[in-house]
């Protein structure tokens, strides 16, 4: 059988897992890297692959089944992802909650006249988490769904701390508070404030000279990121940053506690332990990156989410091979 | 918008659990429930609902959207699988691993023709734990999986027990060894056989005058059942059978471990704590019996299982509200 074709557009954490990710699926081959750097740059772990320019990506029409995009959020993908779409299938991690509705939209406006399939918003968080949030809701629907996150590294927290004045480094753990779990868990449907979901650990290094004091107060009355949590601030040297820190773990769960109609306590729950939140994303897009190429073959055209693949496409297995060794 | 209209063949545990699950979903109602027993000796809990003989199923098609098996894998569903999907959409919860792919065949032989929709062996496992060992699998190819069911009453345990010479009742539990679990958890992928998986704890109550020892180790010796386990047999009374082991309580673990690309641990475990087996199977088939209308609907007919089903088909809410809510 042919292998599938794929190109990784973006070459940060995120597409060196998927790349990665691609060494671990022998029915999957990765034709280029494309890179908005210098391509001489980028060291690819692939043997024989090679990196382009994104212009490049043009020629490549026809030569890819599927193109995963590994950009960001915020700058990259609200431009990327209907451009791309309207050139090749598509993967991509889109992951602005509050936002998807009109990034669906806009991808499908371009993938759909195109015949392309593209499928938005995968991951864990969006992705693997809201199927379980679906699923939960859809089979418990007298209930409440608890999503918590952590102890993991949040990007976009570990980014605030670095524009206060006075930080030269810094990283931040989101940490679920354990009696709030464990009360989701006993069935007992709290109702949980911010402040009692989560607590946040940052790790700071300081530049020369700032008043560690003054710093520690920017971090924790930050509006949005931090005031509304118990914020603890721990300073730390360069090298301690470094040996320490180094790491992306994250993870966290999805609790779906219920009552069914005879009155009988149910729960739910979906956990995630990830030694590298940017490699298991990864591999959680090239799974579905197979399943849009599946799609596509199948006339499923036009942006798609998580809700809209079939799981079983999102094995190299056969639908028969599935029915009888894991139903 | 029109109800979907949904039909019960048999009224055990889990067509009970059905009828409760309908009674929760706004978008479905109740047109009768099928019997094989004298149907003036049912007490439905659903006002105006009536119970009827299996036979006058055949004076429903085209007045059902999904008809939701109930009956027993051994017994019942071989022969009533096919014989209903060749007349009606439906759902059911066949549970023989073994015998899956030859059931599947058989529901697909009937129901293709007569261009409907019949989702097999829904349910938690199989059904939901089906579809974790397919992500877990899909998401992280190298890795292992592992199923841990319970602590839970085993109804086909239980049911062996009661077949032993001595025996007037009995209950079985099979319970999850928690070390194996940890273990499991810690992503040490370690080989774990039968009897370091889980234990089987045993409540029997003994016929007057039987032999508590001889009953024991009848139990205890008993080949696929029990002694490739750590079983103990607990001695109770009828009156202590009655009172504390009633409930259905069930629940289990799927979990993968695997190892991503760039060398990282990552561990994915779902997991359920039931306070009632029939009533949260009942809860998952009626999901699917509403996926079943929408897949036929949309052309896409035949047996099909939960592998097949796109998960945003289980909610009764769109797309599109799929999309701002959940994802």
């Amino acid at each position: 059988m042919d292998k599938i074709k794929v190109g990784i557009a973006g070459y940060g954490n995120l597409g060196r897992g998927v790349e990665a990710a691609l060494a671990q699926c022998p029915d999957m081959s990765l034709e280029g890297v494309f890179t908005r750097r210098d391509p001489a740059s980028l060291a690819l772990s692939t043997p024989g692959v090679q990196a382009y320019r994104n212009d490049a990506l043009r020629d490549f029409r026809g030569r890819l089944d599927v193109l995963i995009l590994c950009g960001g959020s915020k700058d990259d993908l609200p431009a990327q992802g209907p451009a791309l779409a309207a050139m090749f299938n598509t993967v991509d991690s889109f992951d602005t909650h509050a936002r998807i509705p009109e990034y669906f939209d806009a991808v499908n406006r371009a993938a759909e006249p195109a015949g392309n399939t593209a499928i938005i918003s995968v991951g864990w968080d969006p992705g693997l988490f809201s199927l379980n949030r679906l699923f939960g809701e859809a089979v418990l629907p007298q209930g409440e769904t608890y999503t918590f996150w952590g102890k993991g590294l949040s990007q976009g927290h570990s980014d605030a701390l670095r524009r206060v004045p006075g930080v030269k480094g810094a990283v931040q753990y989101t940490v679920p508070v354990p009696a709030a779990v464990e009360r989701v868990r006993n069935g007992e449907l709290p109702r949980l404030s911010t402040r009692e979901k989560h607590t946040r650990e940052c790790f700071v290094v300081l530049e020369e000279g700032a008043d560690a004091a003054k710093v520690e107060h920017a971090i924790v009355t930050m509006p949005d990121y931090f005031a509304d949590y118990d914020t603890t601030v721990t300073f730390i040297s360069q090298d301690e940053l470094h040996r320490d820190h180094a790491a992306m773990p994250h993870g966290g769960f999805v609790i779906r506690s219920g009552r069914t109609g005879g009155g009988h306590d149910q729960v739910v729950e979906y956990s995630l332990k990830l030694g590298s939140n940017p490699e298991f994303t990864a591999s959680v897009l090239v799974a579905y990156a197979r399943a849009a190429v599946r799609m596509n073959r199948m006339g499923l055209k036009g942006a798609q989410s998580v809700f809209d693949v079939p799981p079983g496409l999102l094995s190299p297995k056969s639908a028969a091979e599935l029915r009888k060794e894991l139903l």
